[in-house]
Formats: C-alpha cells, structure tokens, sequence
C-alpha cells in the first residue's frame, strides 16, 4: 500500500522560491565574510558523541540527536542492562555519534586537531545545519542553518570592531535600515555582581537580568530576590534600570558603578574601545547600542557580549549574536587561545527581510523564455537556439512535449516565464523566431542575434 | 581531561582550500542547472525511517543511518523484546527518523507531497549530502554530497538529449576534455535477455553484464553460467561483446539482433532518436557513446540509462549516471509519473579536476591585502581604508595585533595573501598608503584611489 507521505515534525522542505531566497542571504552572508578575510571551513554533520556530550549543559545533551550504532548494535550489552530500561545509561552504549548541535563545539574541535595546519590568528567562517531535539514551534525548527564568523588566536579588540561592522555590512546589503547592534561585557556584568555583594550568585543574577525585556524591571528584582540576591544588593542595582544617554554617557555612568571593581572597569575600558571605534568609522544603516542588561546565556562568554534587534516595527527574536570567550578550545586540550565570533540566525532574518518586502525580483526568477514544442523538427531547430543561449548564460528551455499550444503558454505563465519563443514550419523557412512578452502580449520577429540580445537584456 | 579531538571513521573536515574548490564545482553545476531550467528544492536532512527503510533493497536498509528516538526510548518496550536482543526487530521501536541516503527517494516524497503545487513538467535540482553507513575505503565516504537533476511529468525523450548537453555543458565549463557520456536503454537489456532465452533471469543476467570492464568477458560468460543462464542463451550474446563502430552502426547491429523483440526495438529506437538529436546539436568537450552493457544496478531504470567515464588518463570510476524510470512515485501513491534524471558525483569530480590541475588559482584566493597593524592610531587609519576597500568589493583585513612587523609579514605570506598595506605615521602625514607586492619586493607610495585601482585591478 502506498505511504501517505510527510516530513518529521521540526524539519521543513523548501520549494525552489524559498531555496533562492534563502541562498540571497547566504550569498550576501558569505560574500561579506570573505571581504572581512574570513575563510570557510565545513565540518561532518555527525561527530563522535563524546565530542558534543558535556558540553552545552544537562538540557543541551539531552536535545542532542543521537544516531544508533549499525549492525547488531545490542549484541554486547548485558540483559540485565537492558533489563533497566534506563534510557540514559543505555544511550551511549548503543550510539557512538550524535548530530551537530551548534557550529562552535565543532569548531572548537577542529582547530585543536588541526592547529599544525592553521596559521594564527584564524579567521574561519561556517554555514552549515545543525539539528536538536527541541519541542517544534512558530520559528523554532529541528534543523536550521547556523552562519558563524569567528576568530581565535588574538586578543585584539579590533576584532569585536570588525564583528560590529560585519553585522552592519550584512544588514545593510540586504537594505534592512535601522538594525541595532547591541554591545554589553560579561566583565563588566561580573563586576555589577561584585560590587552589590552578589559575587557569587552571578548565574543567577545575570539570568535575572537577561530578561529585563520580557518581564521588567519589577520581575528581575522578583526573580533575583527569589534566587537569594539581598534586598540591599537589588537596592543598588537601581542605575542600571536607569541607565540613558549616549553610549558615552552610559559608559561614564558605568565607570563610577563600577569604580570598586577593577574586572568590571576592565570591561567597561573594552566596551569605550569599541564603542570610539565604530564612532569614529561610522556605521552605515546599524544602530551601535551598549545594553548593560544583556547576558545570552551561553556562560564560555569572558568578554563582549552581542546581540542584533530587527528594525523597529518588525516583531521578532534577535537575528544574530555572539561574544568572546577566551578559552573555548581548552575542551579539547588547546590552552590560551581566546576567540571571538558572531551568527547570524538565517531563519529570522528570512522572515525579517520577508516582512519588510526586500527580496529583489531577480531573487526568484526562474527561466527568461520557454520555446513551444510544434513538433521534432521545429523543436529540433529550437534546441539549437536554446544550446547557444544558454552557452550566454540565458536560462531558457524547450516544452519537452508537442501538445496544444494553449497549454504550453499556460505553462510559461504558471512557471512565472516572462517570455514565449514560437518556431513553427514559417520561423523556420526564414530563420527566424517569434519572441512573445507574456506580460504585454506584445510579439516581435527576430533573428539569432537579436533574440539572445533581448534575452540576455532584459537578464 | 582533555579529549583527544578527532571525527568518525568515513567523515571529513574541508579546509578552507578543500571548501573553496568544492564550492567552485558547486557553483559551475548549479549555473548550469539554473541554466538549462531547473529549479532547487531542498529536503529535510532525516526523513520518517518509514519513507526510507524498503526503498533501496535489503542492503540499503541496513545501510541507512538511524537516529535514535529522544527522551525516554525504551520506556514503553517490554523487557522480553529487549532481552531477545534482536538489534533489528528493536530499531523500529526506539528509532523513528533516519538520515537521508539518496535524493531520489525524497524527491519522488516531495513531489507526492506538494503535488497540487507543482506545475508539471517539473525540473528540479538537489544539491545536499546524503549518508550512508558504508564501510569506508579510498573515496568512499559516509557522508558526501549529491547533484541530482530530475524532470517528472513527461516522457519526451528530449530530456534525454538535454541531460547529455546538461553533462557535457558542467564538465565543458570545468574544463575537461574527453569525458565519455555512455548511454543504453534498460529495454534494449531486457530485449536481449528475451531473445537469448534469458529473460526470466534478467537481473542476474543484467548485473553479470554491467561487470563487463571489470571481470572482461570470459568473467561475465562465467557469471552467467553460474546463474543459471544455459550455455545456448550466453552463445546468442557473442555479437554483443563485438559491437563496435559508430553509434549508427551499432545500433544497426542491434536492431537485427532484437528483431524478435517489440521491447528490445523500442529501446533502440528510442536510443536512436536520442544520438541523432546530439549528432545534430553537436557537443563542446564531451563524446557519446553508446554501451550495451551498462547497466547500473538500480532497477527501477525503465528507459534510458546514463553513466559518464573521466577523461582517458585519468583512473577513475564513473562521475556521473542517471537513467528514466516510469514509476517512481508510485510507492508514494502517485502513479504513472515518468521521471528521468542524473547525477554527479561531486568527490570524483573533485579528485579529476585537482588530478588535472584544472582548479583556476582564483578559487582558492583569499584577502588580497593585508594592513600592518602598527598601533592603535596607525590602525584606526588603516580601518577606515579597509572599511572603504570592502564596500568596493576588495577582500582585505588588518592584522589584529600590534606586533612586529616580521611577525605580520610572515602571516600575509603563509596566509598567500599577495600585497601588505603599511601604514605609519609618515603615510598618516602625507593621507597615503604604502603598497607592498609581496611576490616582487615592490613597493609603492599611493593615495586612497591608486590603492583601491590597485588592489581591484588585480582580482
């Protein structure tokens, strides 16, 4: 019996117009992380398991998707094992390797087993899926691309400048104006921690605060008292909520906070560097922002701290982030080597350049003209002219079948083709075609030469 | 402890170089898909085990990479099933997903699927990576890419021709000389087993043929033997092994030899009109060939099948293959949707073009300048050169740190990027730039529009 067909839940096929649109972005993606000198690597969709266990926390290795051994892969394991039906023990013993979660684990992972190789600093760039076992819903997916740019091997700050005007030179390639790029610094957050006496409650305090934008200033304070953070603590945390100005201004407020911890004014120094920087080249549609309440979660971050807002007026998640964190490849045995990195989440900003309306027509565009199949001999006589075309790089294409005219030009019209080209005995005899516009209806009789020309033109 | 990094057996890593070079065969297939009038679709990377498992034969099945379910996966399965440890009685049970080990199978998935939205004929192309836990020997891999073109809907035989253009049009474009595009129809195969008395043993008569290059003919006449096929019926095949000619002649040869035939003569004919069609239109740097023993193993093959030979001088297996299969869909409750397709194989590709030296230097160029970095002042100048060359196009990038000039020498050069760019104060006084050739020592004193001409020119 025939299968009634369908995908996983969590997963999605794309149709050719979601494929080109999606590869616009990527391609103005990867073409700005080539003009910044960075450098693609790819890495295997699966990794020894092991590789990726441990390394995004509990609920990380547990939306981790596992790929069963091959062959007799229960021969080994004793019946009193299985016996226990512990789904968590038995996991390892029937699966050695796990699908790619993120791409900087696997990173990570690759500059340590290839540091022989790489000249440093490395500047690598990777668009490639990654897959986890979340629950599906409205935008969150089972397989997304991620696209990274990072750096490691140096400590320069230039590079958190040159991350600010990547962001800002993808954005602005895709017209999206007004994007804000917002900045803060994990020292500069550890050392908020320090100095209101919640030191050693910084998790929680920064996971309090990484949610000023969902739940306000009352549930922050309402989420850190409950975490144990002293009222006395949360009485000083008052500026923070109150922080306004220039970035200038905030930075100076921050310095005085700060002025009893020398980790936090260390931070507040880093944010002033890049900050000045990108004042002093200019962006060109961003918005620079310094948000003091800004955390991400991710805790291998030990210095900026980023992450992107759509243009106002459009309601969606951040489109990209990213930090540095200064000894990510220490996992895999590569000590001191700090990296610093951004992503761009290709799924919202889809949907961001979607809503505003800026895919370009020429994004979508499929073949420029169909010729009518009237038959072997005419449709030899085109196949002739469609051989020569293409070699200019026209996307043109014959009807594969001699059918009613009628339902060959609906064809053309289904499929979005601007243009009809008509060979019958006539065209023929005189070495002609007759090129119809679809659109204006309008029908010329051209030779070769002027027919490659108005195709290729109108390209 | 540090891990040890490294990946599994059969995966790989792609250096910057490798990614480059796999990118450029990428892009030349997709143009000239997009060319020819295929459209992308992309399909999700595991499909339900149910759309896959029983598709490509037992072997396949067992070859097909399972994910293992999330969560609590043995929860429900009595522990009598689980202490008979049949591996392939649990797997159903506690694996619903597999990853994708083909483009066929989720395209015909696709097609069933979305079929009120497509327009038929449809052109479609895939470029993905599909896997498969086979054992992994030199250039066979457990996960490798696939470029497959399809057309379903239509049964005109001059999609044949135009995939032997789209062959010879992809392998032209990356300059190889000589690739031998083979062709034979699967009902020429099953005619000959008809008239030899063979044809209840098709399959075994087909696979024995396809060998024909490897085990030569007393092989293939042994195999046959083995199988069953009488002494008589392999006596009848003599001609076969003694074609020779021109396609003409050959398939003159084959008409008298299935003359008994109706299937066998409709398979000639339709090879006929395919080889008078390219005779006609002619080819840039490709041959066809017509190979009565080709055969492939896939038997869903109805019609025509494809498979393409490297160059001479180069060793290696086939780079490409297809054929025309009438039902395909059909598992997927669709019927009588003719499909004709072909594929090319992306590592061997890769391996002739490199074994050629056909690879252009261009695709493995990487920034074409790279900016001293001689402290915070010198290297806000260089930002903002930088920042301006990268909007025109210009790969660029400044070394990160402030460290001896040596040192940043150095990098440029292993990093083969081809000018430095030194700015100090006096280039700072004079608003110039000093311009370093690095291959030849010479070095220039230029403004901000000689810098830029320059460093253009030279793409």
């Amino acid at each position: 019996m025939a299968q009634k067909p369908g995908i996983p839940k969590g997963t999605r096929d794309f149709s050719p117009e979601e494929v080109a649109k999606r590869q616009y972005i990527f391609r103005i993606i990867k073409t700005n992380f080539e003009r910044f000198g960075y450098q693609p690597i790819e890495t295997p969709s699966f990794e020894n398991a092991e590789t990726l266990m441990g390394k995004y926390g509990e609920e990380g290795d547990r939306l981790i998707f596992k790929i069963l051994n091959s062959g007799d892969f229960l021969d080994k394991i004793p019946v009193e094992t299985l016996s226990d039906k512990n789904s968590r023990q038995i996991t390892p013993l029937i699966s050695e390797k796990a699908l790619r979660y993120d791409l900087t684990v696997p990173f990570a992972r690759y500059v340590v087993q290839h540091q022989n190789d790489i000249e440093f600093p490395f500047k690598r760039y990777q668009i490639q899926p990654v897959w986890r076992a979340d629950r599906p819903q409205k935008g969150r997916f089972r397989e997304f691309y991620q696209c990274d740019a990072d750096v490691v091997g140096s400590k320069s700050l230039w590079q958190e400048v040159e991350l600010v005007q990547l962001y800002d030179s993808v954005f602005s390639t895709l017209g999206l104006e007004g994007v804000t790029i917002k900045i803060n610094n994990r020292k500069v957050l550890s050392g908020i921690a320090a100095v209101i006496g919640a030191g050693d409650k910084l998790i929680d305090f920064t996971v309090a605060l990484d949610k000023l934008d969902k739940i306000g200033e009352e549930g922050v304070k309402k989420e850190m008292t409950e975490k144990g953070i002293s009222a006395e603590a949360i009485e000083k945390l008052q500026p923070l909520f109150g922080f306004s100005g220039t970035i200038e201004e905030k930075l100076d407020q921050l310095g005085l906070l700060l002025a009893g911890s020398a980790e936090g004014l260390k931070g507040v120094d880093e944010l002033r560097f890049i900050c000045e920087k990108i004042a002093a080249l200019g962006l060109d549609k961003s918005v620079l922002d310094l948000d003091v309440t800004l955390a991400r979660g991710l805790n291998y971050y030990t210095g900026a701290i980023f992450e992107v807002a759509p243009p106002n007026g459009v309601s969606m998640g951040s489109i990209g982030g990213g930090g540095r964190y200064d000894d990510l490849t220490g996992i895999f045995g590569l000590k001191d080597m700090s990296g610093v990195g951004i992503s761009f989440g290709l799924d919202r900003i889809y949907l961001v350049v979607e809503a505003l309306g800026l895919f370009p027509a020429a994004v979508t565009a499929t073949s420029k003209a169909l010729f009518v199949n009237y038959g072997e001999t005419e449709a030899l006589y085109a196949m002739k002219a469609i051989m020569n075309l293409r070699k200019s790089g026209v996307r043109t294409e014959l009807y594969p079948d001699n059918v009613k005219v009628g339902k060959q030009f609906q064809h053309a019209d289904k499929r979005q083709i601007p243009f009809v080209v008509i060979v019958g005995d006539q065209e023929i005899k005189e070495g002609k075609f007759t090129l119809k516009n679809l659109a204006t209806g309008h029908q010329d009789s051209v030779d070769f030469s002027q027919l490659e020309m108005m195709l290729t033109d109108e390209q």
